[in-house]
């Protein structure tokens, strides 16, 4: 069997989704640690993790390298990378894009649907791009290997983001907005940019940003990818599920209000649906990947392509991501 | 030539330092990077020690592994392995050891002069030893591979801390009281516990714990290792000079008052002589090294002693050391 990895996820994470991964195949998953949390914060995030590492030793260990996955299948467990789903992390200090590196991050989006210290998130109505410091902490995250992730930015930002990486970058989790209209699936001008840059798109499950919502179709969605690949390249997508499986809808309103309104903000939501929708029946929890996987041939697409999507482009992209950038020793000082 | 660790210092560190080190030989160097600091600010700490690290990576590196010795003098570099004077890094959080381990931590005091809440610092009137956070603390730290560094501790927490620590711990920089009556130098009974358990001293230069100050002679600082050899066995001896090169006063304040008094505290100073005590003519910088090395053999020492001494003994401690301690997969989970 191919590698099966996991773009995006945010569970409530338990030894009951971890078993279902072990169930389910999954070799990785890059895992949201944390959103709104400062510095200290996050880093209680990561001893929350470091305890479940201890006390699940036989279903999980951290990623931190491309390697970790292999070593992870052939101890029969999951390799869990992580990531930020906004900068909050490195509060307003660079030097926190390399401590954070060294504790395990993978991946950090600029935004998180507002404007940030470094770019425009999806949700406001200007778009001014990326800030200085953005610029700055992006030449930082391409020096240690830790991967610029604009799933929840706007369209200028974005571009600017791969226009100003050294390295390719992801959008880890969303769908293409010719196919769904929604202010977080993104335009073929940036998918377009994104794969000719070499990064990567991780196909979302989530029903905000599916056709139809939860009753989205299996074969639509499938057909959807492989339209994507016409576009893209098939070597440029997998998949980014967003789950957020047993989460309580106090989860989903940190998630969108943050400390940053005193009021609710809907998010992707609205008054009505305010919590976490329901999942399409197709894609319930991590035993459910093969479904996806026989969609897609279903779509037509060759079997290399398909394990590609679900899983070997990931693979890849992480082999070329999480190392720092070779540096030669610099001339005149010695 | 054989292996140059040096197992403490805390100079202001500069380019011209670490050039002093290269031009000595040090492969290898613990350095303090913390006292009072907390974790966010020891977290700067660190960022600033990797900036140094990003500016001369033909001079320094920074080092994890006892491995990164061997790599260290392939590449003609110093290896800097981080350590702190006080827990005051992980706050009231056992979750911060594993993470501070992961950022490099190599070496911990339980105590620096005060009561901590671990342990009884050398400046305690009343010892009480190990507190219960002090042996959770101990339990983790021998877990991730963190070394218990008791050199400013009292008698009775020093010798709980041996009991309890499965693992060998260190004084990194003290003398035998026995030569020199001092509070931050170590009884007979304490070396002997240190050294029965596979435990490490390293000698300190600092001339508060030198018989005579800064006016000690070479050779008596070196026939006091010698009779130290007789009482602890050659092997468990190394060097920790306490060398706090080119530091302004307000940093032995730091040090002394932190932020625990609104008074000055002396320390092993006094009103008369507040700042930093000049040393000795022998030892003045990293490219001083040799003349402790002629010493010793002056002293009588085997070669392989003086050897183990000036490095190998602690590059074998630190191969024991730094790694997670070894556990298997918990029985009955899967």
């Amino acid at each position: 069997m191919s590698v099966l990895v996991d773009g995006l996820q945010y569970a409530n994470w338990s030894e009951k989704i971890f078993r279902q991964m072990r169930a389910g195949g999954l070799d990785a998953v890059h895992v949201t640690i944390t959103y709104h949390e400062n510095f200290r914060e996050t880093v209680h995030n990561i001893s929350t993790w470091n305890r479940w590492f201890e006390r699940f030793p036989s279903l999980i260990m951290q990623g931190f390298t491309a390697e970790d996955i292999k070593t992870a299948r052939q101890t029969g467990r999951t390799a869990i990378f992580f990531g930020s789903q906004n900068p909050s992390c490195i509060e307003d200090d660079i030097g926190l894009v390399e401590v954070l590196h060294q504790l395990g991050l993978r991946f950090m989006q600029l935004t998180y649907n507002n404007q940030s210290l470094l770019a425009t998130g999806c949700y406001e109505d200007n778009d001014t791009g990326l800030t200085r410091m953005g610029r700055e902490v992006i030449g930082e995250m391409n020096r240690v290997g830790l991967v610029i992730d604009m799933s929840h930015s706007t369209e200028r930002s974005t571009l600017e983001a791969i226009e100003c990486s050294s390295r390719p970058i992801a959008i880890t989790h969303a769908n293409p907005e010719r196919w769904h209209p929604a202010r977080r699936n993104k335009s073929d001008r940036v998918l377009k940019a994104l794969a000719e840059t070499g990064g990567m798109l991780g196909f979302s499950v989530y029903p905000h940003h599916l056709k139809n919502a939860e009753h989205c179709e299996l074969q639509d969605y499938c057909d959807m990818i492989a339209r994507t690949a016409d576009l893209m390249g098939a070597e440029r997508l997998g998949i980014g599920t967003d789950l957020c499986q047993d989460q309580p809808d106090s989860v989903v309103e940190w998630m969108r209000s943050g400390r940053w309104t005193k009021k609710v903000d809907f998010g992707e939501g609205s008054a009505d649906a305010p919590g976490f929708p329901d999942m399409p029946e197709w894609f319930h929890d991590n035993r459910d990947f093969a479904n996806i996987a026989r969609g897609l041939e279903a779509a037509g697409l060759a079997q290399a392509d398909i394990e590609g999507i679900m899983g070997g482009n990931w693979q890849r992209f992480f082999a070329s991501s999480f190392a720092p950038a070779r540096v030669d020793l610099p001339r005149g000082r010695e």
